[in-house]
């Protein structure tokens, strides 16, 4: 019995992340690295030696295609990939992919996505791929995909393309809000906080019936606290509540009631979605967001490399 | 010609400023300080100390009543205040102000505001002396009270009582957003904003008409300086535009359609909510801030001691 023979590598390099996996001719993983080597950090080090020293210790054969995702493609990042404009096909993806030049291999990183309308102008990179590799598994007709995260992306999706998105900027203003406003006091020593919470479901259920009271239902956290004995815990659940419950409004009122909803998430954000959704009377497909973005790569790399 | 006798002493004492008016028989203020020592400041330094200083500077006889609203009667402040709940008649304010124990004159602080509401737990401390002083100018009937700032507040008024109130975070959000998150890139060394800016009254109308919105449109102000050239104060004001609009849906939201709304502000702010108002097709009645709560002190000095 031979080992498996590499047909190319595939990587996601986020913002501060970087994962990498040495793909089989028959599509399976033979190898994966993850590091804390973002575009953060590799705009420091370098990108090209970042990759390098990942192919080396995957043993990866010279000259094997790499293909890459992420804010490696942004302008601060290795080359700028570009965008595709909305309304864009996800078959359009692979080919807009920008190659590295000077490269001895053929590395190339795809676009991100970009909607210029005035009202709404929004980005993504990164996601783009996920959705690529999420298609599959959604099929044709209409689709809203949520994608959570520091920046969540609510995808509008029919017949195969991108008709429009959203992002809200809910795990960052999470953060913002936590660690640098009023409601510090009332969230200090909280643990983790579960879905199966009720001021979390409280929360996001009065968002989807009255989102114009956000800022005010943020505040009521601090006011909790000082006149209503709200727990620290609670506290936290309810400012989560809040951002998640005003986010899934947000984005329900730009698609027509009923469209299937597809939450694309890993980890322990896949539950308090899970969760927030349910309480707005939602059940989503669920698709696992690392095998997405690797399902994309994947298919960015049949397209382009004919394997 | 004598000079105008004293009758007794008003202050505003906030988080973080001072405020204290001698007041004449006749009403005239005879003398007027300001100071950065607000609660912050004196809960170092001692409020007695604080107040000494500023009374023995504008030469005030000895024994003169003091009445003070605002957070010198919070818990972190000179003597608890507590709360009246609502909802609570403004003239039943000044009964409940609570005496300094051990002081040779009669110095008293104005007690808060609490609705004791599980959806909606609120709280404040210092407008209520405010509301009691736009009273008079108000009428009766109902009103729709906007006391923006940090800490914005919309108060439900209904002949002479306050039925509920919402606090909404807009100033504090404004703050923590423009520096704490990815915003900041897209507004740094932007000067001060104007409701002029189309910026400005776009996201304000926007929010007015979609709410859910607001963390998508929060995220918009990054994307359009990365793709859509929106300069920085464009983008300052769209940002102060979506947190002053929703404020304003969330506000609207809780009265019935025509309730008169007054805005009780002084200074560049006042300008600014008048503006975002007006594109979300409202005219309020404006109402002096600086003089609410010097009216207010002086309502609650003649109910006390029959001046």
């Amino acid at each position: 019995m031979t080992a498996p023979e590499p047909a190319y590598v595939a990587v996601d390099w986020g913002t501060s992340s970087f994962r990498l996996w040495l793909i089989g001719r028959d599509g399976d993983v033979l190898a994966e690295r993850r590091s804390g080597e973002g575009m953060t950090t590799a705009a420091r080090t370098g990108f090209a030696e970042v990759l390098e020293s990942h192919l080396a210790a995957v043993s990866a054969p010279a000259g094997l295609p790499v293909l890459i995702c992420g804010m490696a493609g942004a302008k601060q990042g290795w080359v700028e990939a570009g965008y595709l404009d909305t309304p864009a096909a996800l078959a359009d993806i692979p080919a807009a992919a920008v190659r590295i030049p000077g490269a001895a291999a053929d590395i190339r990183i795809l676009p991100g996505l970009a909607q210029r309308d005035a009202a709404a102008p929004d980005v993504m990179r990164g996601e783009e791929t996920q959705l690529l590799g999420a298609a599959a598994q959604l099929g044709e007709g209409d689709h809203l995909v949520c994608m959570p995260g520091t920046h969540s992306k609510w995808v509008r999706l029919s017949g195969g393309k991108v008709a429009g998105f959203s992002t809200f900027m809910t795990g960052e203003l999470f953060e913002a809000i936590a660690r640098n406003t009023i409601l510090s006091h009332a969230i200090a020593e909280a643990g983790p906080i579960s879905g199966d919470n009720a001021a979390f479901r409280t929360a996001v259920t009065r968002m989807v019936a009255n989102p114009a009271l956000a800022t005010s239902q943020l505040f009521s956290v601090r006011a909790g606290s000082l006149i209503a004995g709200l727990s620290p815990v609670d506290a936290k659940a309810r400012l989560s509540g809040t951002l998640i419950g005003l986010e899934i409004a947000g984005a329900l009122s730009l698609v027509a009631e009923g469209t299937p909803v597809a939450l694309v998430v890993s980890g322990g954000l896949g539950t308090l979605y899970k969760d927030a959704l349910a309480a707005a009377g939602i059940s989503p497909a669920v698709i696992d967001a690392d095998a997405a973005v690797r399902n994309g790569l994947a298919a960015g790399a049949r397209a382009l490399w004919s394997l």
